[in-house]
């Protein structure tokens, strides 16, 4: 079968949809119109039927979507039905904040080691996971079939080890170093840079103030 | 004076900017002309040039632009030379993790207030500022002119909780809770969904993956 490339913007929308077919069947709703969807998650519902067309459409007929075969299906071309093992790599507060998060686990999403440089945190438990020292990174990889690793380091150290991951075989980091890591193409990656997002509300306030005053 | 409305997609690119000439200042390089700007941030330099055209386009001559005044204008753009005043919803592992990051605080991010409605939490300290009780959040808000609100809480509270905001005159809300908040259109917000990201790299994963079997 060929597939169709599809666009990363289309991509980053699919979560969003998870999230609200999920909130929809836990009301137990079962069906809902492209219409009501539209409304309900302020897009149109033109752009709603040509996101899920990209995936042959889910299926829609006159009386709308069916919420949980929507759900599910979502969920399978997210790749959330099978597991991902982690490793994290970095156990400062953002770190801790992650591995105790439990909805990553419910999606499949299975932190299996911690790593910190730091030897004053070797051996402390988050979640019961041990926090081992990155001596020891390379071989626990290997071993235990690890392919994301999500990062919670300074950007100092962010592209050393980025670059020992890659060797390793690792196929995809979740970013949170302050930095653009330089890794080969086949290494996926997602970047959460929260000063970023920060500076865009401050940019928003500002704007907003400014825009306020030439009115008054 | 007039102002263009700059889209949200070249404001959503300024603290990328901003954080890679902070990086040339720091290394002591005082001109770079927009081609080797490219170079760096794997941006083409004619969407360097566009975006700073929205600016007035930063004076750049034949030699390149200036690092430090960029670096400067930009941070004033993004309103980066303001202070602003914050109160930190949610003092889980998340909220606590945002509140000792001191890079923020450099920024002009200030946390004045810790609000959780844990009471077991009441009175901890998180960098010395102690957690309050969530009756106490309206008062706090209006006494110590805040500006900002970070939710670091469940998304079962944040509806509520982003209501009690908006009555009580904040501007903006950070939000990290996994939902879309209902807020008027003058309360600007800026989200931070971390599993929607990590769904994003696992549906990234999953498709470099098929893509190699079909090739081999």
């Amino acid at each position: 079968m060929e597939e169709k490339e599809i666009s990363q913007a289309v991509i980053g929308r699919l979560p969003r949809y998870y999230r609200y077919l999920g909130d929809l069947k836990d009301e137990g709703i079962e069906r809902i119109s492209s219409q009501d969807l539209s409304k309900l998650m302020q897009v149109t519902a033109s752009q709603i039927r040509q996101d899920f067309n990209n995936f042959g459409g889910f299926g829609q007929q006159g009386y709308g979507y069916n919420v949980e075969y929507l759900y599910e299906e979502i969920g399978k071309i997210l790749g959330l039905y099978q597991e991902h093992n982690l490793v994290l790599i970095g156990a400062g507060n953002l770190g801790q904040a992650l591995a105790n998060y439990v909805n990553f686990e419910k999606r499949g999403f299975l932190i299996r080691g911690i790593f910190d440089s730091n030897e004053e945190l070797l051996g402390k438990e988050v979640r019961g996971i041990p926090v081992n020292s990155m001596e020891k990174l390379e071989v626990f990889v290997r071993e235990n079939d690890i392919d994301i690793a999500v990062l919670t380091i300074p950007k100092t150290s962010a592209e050393e080890v980025a670059e020992r991951l890659v060797q390793c075989g690792i196929k995809a980091i979740w970013n949170f170093a302050h930095v653009d890591l330089k890794v080969p193409e086949f290494i996926q990656v997602e970047n959460v840079h929260l000063s970023d997002s920060l500076m865009k509300l401050s940019y928003n306030i500002n704007r907003y103030n400014n825009e306020k005053k030439v009115k008054e």
